[in-house]
């Protein structure tokens, strides 16, 4: 059994995994252990199942077979696999963004109550982007704004995404719509990249990844651009821009984070997923004076709900609450035995964790049509009944209070201080208005550049380690750290979000952050906000007149896990901007897809995913990039 | 090396690969062997790639892992990879129909003069049926049914597909919304079984199936269920009913199936994949003076199209034209030598193809940006320069004339006539105008009932031993078949589709055959027109004031390849219909997973799958659920 030190780089972390050893409670790095040695062949990306005459392997090194039953070689099978990733991952978020999108029709129709436009400004200002009158009667634009979402959703002509149109920088735009042109002119075929609508590229990579269809993986792997593309620039950026409408647009705050957050006197909720819509609802209805009276009636001092993972980042922005950690805690909160209920949402939630919850008094509430877990308890959540459904949650969790176990609780006194909410709205406003003062910044040198990191933990990388270590790496190379995700969360945790924690980073960086009072790493959002970080390379091409492959930027997915951050990856590499991925995708079966990967995409679409083990290796390559884009565009 | 008469149950297939193994060409069953053995993780569906945290594997029997890294179980990666194939399935098939919707609407407006509406009776009766009103401007009508397509495909609302209402019979309707209902009041939960979207349903299933969503078997195979029924009674419909429109709709007339439609004195094309719109016009050119006289000055006789899997059925139905085979002769015809060109569309066709026609002069011509081929002449189709596209096609066959190597020509003089073109209008019409005479036939108990039969071929399974061993055998109970796919190529090359066949059958489908004027095997149409049956299915329970589940009725898939299979499998299944299927779908490795599609969906939809190795067994199993039922209706 592995020592918690190397499990995990959070020093809480450590106290709970030392405890759950001792106990002998299952988590997530057992299960991993379990699985050791992990396929071969799945790793490389050589296993396809696309169809009974399979499963077919193929065999990398040795005399076994080279194609499948149908005769598709090592390429086809990486690169449709991959492109199955990239569809779930942006139907993923999508789906996410479909959720709000609808909820802003039925608000602005009247036929939901139970939520209201918090942000009129950010609504006005949305509608003015995608080229609707941003005056008159807010429900009026409301209901144009979510008209123009939902029809990016489905439309059925080939009109590029009108989010995208809107939010792309100029040439940017240019550079996708002359690719298409470029490569029907030079191969004669069609190679679309320009989004058509986001439900209709999923499908596209669906029925392209069938049997006997696509076998070219440039082919296989620009639509999964396309895909990619429409989640970013598509629903992504509607499920932020539409959340900001709805619930209000972040703007900096203090907060803190780990488990720490915990309250041992109070009724703990910890709600854990992705979305705000029902969490919002669950913070707001816990400061009811009617239940706070039952919490104490209960013995308890009050209630005390606490976010986790995407959830958690979502009401951490924009109503301050705590946040217990990022995805690698979720099973490490239930193990201090304070939690009376865990309510959960959708994406990333271990199935793992109802039965952890059973080894103590814990609730695990699940609460989506599309998210349903063996051994939960199930409160379905209708958006029209929200505050009922909360209360319903929040009750369950105050009766449950009666029920803790002294002896079962264990937890870490250890929370960090952070500074976050730093929307793009938010850095502008930092900024005074206008992006000049930070393209300023680079372009005197004050820092090299910007990078990008984002979500998730992996058991297979020490929790935390890379996310943070690479993040200091940058920032003492004076490059700026802005990011989304279980990154934000761990970031957050380490200490870097705090102001202060600029005297780690290089003198301009700090310089900069002192400027302008903000911290060296900036915490943008949840991972479906990796949109904010486009619409800021956006607004910064655009005010430079160039194109997002021309600006001093990298991305990095450290400690990846999900089908999301294939897309998310892909999204941004097809935006312009190098990424840095580690684990491996398993893609390495294929020596011509990883050199479309980390070479050819670059010469068609200006960005391209690089693999490093090492934070400070990362962190150079990413340093590299970033001095190579200055130097063309002629700064020292 | 197994024999070729143990591998194809096809006379002219046996001649071929006899041929193939003589002369060391590669062909399927060769791959298949070097394959084996397969992984028998990934048989019974114990595997998963849903995330970096993998590639896990569940150890059914012995003291292996139980549980995947995130906690998942056999339950759920079984149930989640049967989900993707089934949004894989469902994609395939809706885009298909995707496409004639569109064009139907460039058409109704103007915007594409290659194609006209050529059947606009039954234009306006599917605008009838959708409650567009039939009357006036054709082009009027037609883009009214075009919207409304389009619209299931991408509508943002929660009513059912428009086309599903307009077409489920009135008590199946009722069935699913009482089942959600039902389902609701049980479970406080919300279960959705009709489809809101074509695309959303299979966005849902890629979301709903990425790591840390659902995780429930029931929760996911219901949502299977939805995209499903999307598919059957939305996509898979909407592309048979507007083909029809565009391209008529199918009546009875008498074609030639296999090998010997090859002629040694004409240029040979081989049209393969699924869609009419390219393949139809490539039928139409051929007989252009032009390009007959530029094959005459080649030294041909003359330009002979044919078609191959699904294709072929589109065009053998509606133009007569010869078909070579069904999936398993795609490599075979390439091995006669007499292949000038094989064009190919979408969907089943094997990437081994290409490399195989190097080994001959046979041009293999890719036309589908959702399709390219390593090895491909890609010819890229456009709709508005159909006939342009397609001449270029057919003059790049004819100039390949010359290059064909007499040495290497070797082809089987075996072709079968056969009866074929049951749409559902052309069945009325034999009947009289009425369904009625067929449920006479039943309710007097002249045949037992009716069952369903459809593609794939399958290199695991004997080809077409299963699918025409199968209706012989169904035949001899009276019990009539229809069908559509790979088992109408089938069945047509074994003469089941002779009226004469009828002599094989049972006395009383003999006597309704004779009676009738019909073969007692119905070919209704490519594997997409499982619609087609769908329809019957609605006209028949409609006729009686009952469910599709009360009719004594049965399906099989027994040679089954693709995931549209599974997709066409489920829809059946949730339509009422008790499905067989060969081989056994990559479930086993779950046995909740297994029960619940082979016993509980039966009382949540009237309809279950059965898996059987042997004809005469899944017959007579066949049999049982069809006198079971016709007991139920007291039926004698």
């Amino acid at each position: 059994m592995k020592k918690p030190q190397e499990l995990s780089f959070d020093q809480a972390a450590v106290f709970q995994i030392s405890h759950a050893q001792r106990t002998g409670l299952e988590l997530i790095w057992d299960r991993l252990e379990a699985q050791e040695p992990q396929c071969g062949f799945g790793t490389l990306g050589l296993c396809c199942r696309h169809c009974v005459m399979g499963p077919c392997r193929i065999d990398p090194l040795g005399d076994g077979p080279k194609k499948g039953v149908c005769g598709a070689t090592a390429d086809t099978l990486v690169a449709r696999h991959l492109c199955r990733m990239i569809a779930a991952g942006a139907a993923a978020h999508s789906d996410h963004g479909r959720r709000p999108a609808i909820l802003l029709k039925e608000v602005a129709l009247g036929e939901n109550s139970a939520y209201t436009i918090k942000d009129e400004e950010k609504l006005r200002a949305v509608a003015a982007r995608l080229g609707i009158s941003p005056e008159g009667e807010v429900s009026q634009v409301a209901l144009a704004v979510a008209e123009v979402a939902l029809s990016d959703f489905g439309k059925q002509d080939t009109r590029p995404l009108r989010f995208l149109e809107a939010y792309a920088p100029k040439k940017r735009l240019e550079h996708w719509q002359k690719l298409e042109e470029k490569l029907l002119a030079q191969t004669g075929a069609l190679f679309g990249v320009l989004p058509r609508s986001i439900d209709r590229e999923v499908v596209d990579i669906m029925h392209r990844t069938t049997m006997g269809m696509d076998h070219d993986p440039a082919s296989l792997l620009l639509q999964g651009v396309r895909c990619a593309l429409s989640d970013g620039w598509g629903g992504s950026l509607i499920a932020t821009e539409i959340q900001d409408i709805l619930f209000g647009t972040p703007y900096p705050r203090k907060v803190r984070a780990n488990l720490g957050v915990l309250k041992e006197e109070a009724v703990n909720i910890v709600v854990h997923g992705h979305e705000p819509v029902l969490s919002e609802m669950i913070v707001q209805v816990a400061q009811e004076e009617e239940l706070v009276k039952m919490a104490r009636e209960m013995g308890a001092e009050g209630i005390n709900v606490v976010g986790l993972c995407c959830t958690g980042n979502e009401i951490l922005l924009r109503q301050g609450v705590p946040v217990a950690g990022n995805e690698l805690h979720s099973e490490l909160v239930l193990t201090t035995g304070l939690c009376e209920a865990m309510v959960v949402d959708v994406q990333c939630i271990y199935p793992a964790l109802p039965r952890l919850a059973q080894c103590f008094h814990t609730k695990f509430i699940s609460t989506s049509d599309q998210a349903k877990f063996p051994g939960a308890v199930h409160i379905q959540f209708f958006e029209e009944k929200a505050a009922e459904v909360a209360r319903a949650i929040v009750r369950l969790a105050v009766e449950n209070f009666k029920n803790r176990d002294p002896q079962k609780v264990h937890y870490p006194r250890i929370a960090e201080e952070a500074l976050v909410g730093f929307s793009v709205e938010a850095l502008l406003k930092a900024l005074g208005g206008s992006v000049k003062p930070l393209v300023d910044a680079i372009a005197q040198g004050v820092i090299k550049g910007v990078a990008g990191i984002v979500g998730c933990n992996n058991p297979k990388v020490r929790q935390d380690y890379f996310l943070v270590s690479l993040c200091r790496e940058l920032l003492k190379r004076d490059i700026l750290v802005v990011g989304t995700g279980c990154w934000a969360i761990a970031a957050a945790k380490a200490g870097l979000m705090k102001p202060e924690a600029a005297a780690e980073a290089g003198p301009g960086v700090k310089r900069l952050c002192e400027t302008l009072g903000i911290p060296p790493a900036l915490h943008m959002g949840s991972c479906v906000d990796c949109s904010r970080m486009l619409v800021l390379l956006g607004a910064v091409a655009d005010h430079l007149s160039c194109d997002i492959s021309d600006l001093p930027v990298a991305g990095s997915a450290p400690e990846w896990t999900t089908e999301k951050a294939v897309s998310i990856g892909t999204y941004f590499v097809a935006s312009g901007v190098p990424v840095h991925l580690w684990p491996a995708p398993p893609v390495l079966g294929s020596p011509a897809v990883t050199k479309l990967l980390t070479q050819e995409l670059d010469s068609l679409l200006g960005g391209f995913f690089f693999v490093e083990e090492e934070p400070a290796k990362a962190a150079r390559k990413m340093e590299e990039v970033i001095l190579a884009r200055r130097k063309k565009l002629g700064l020292g």
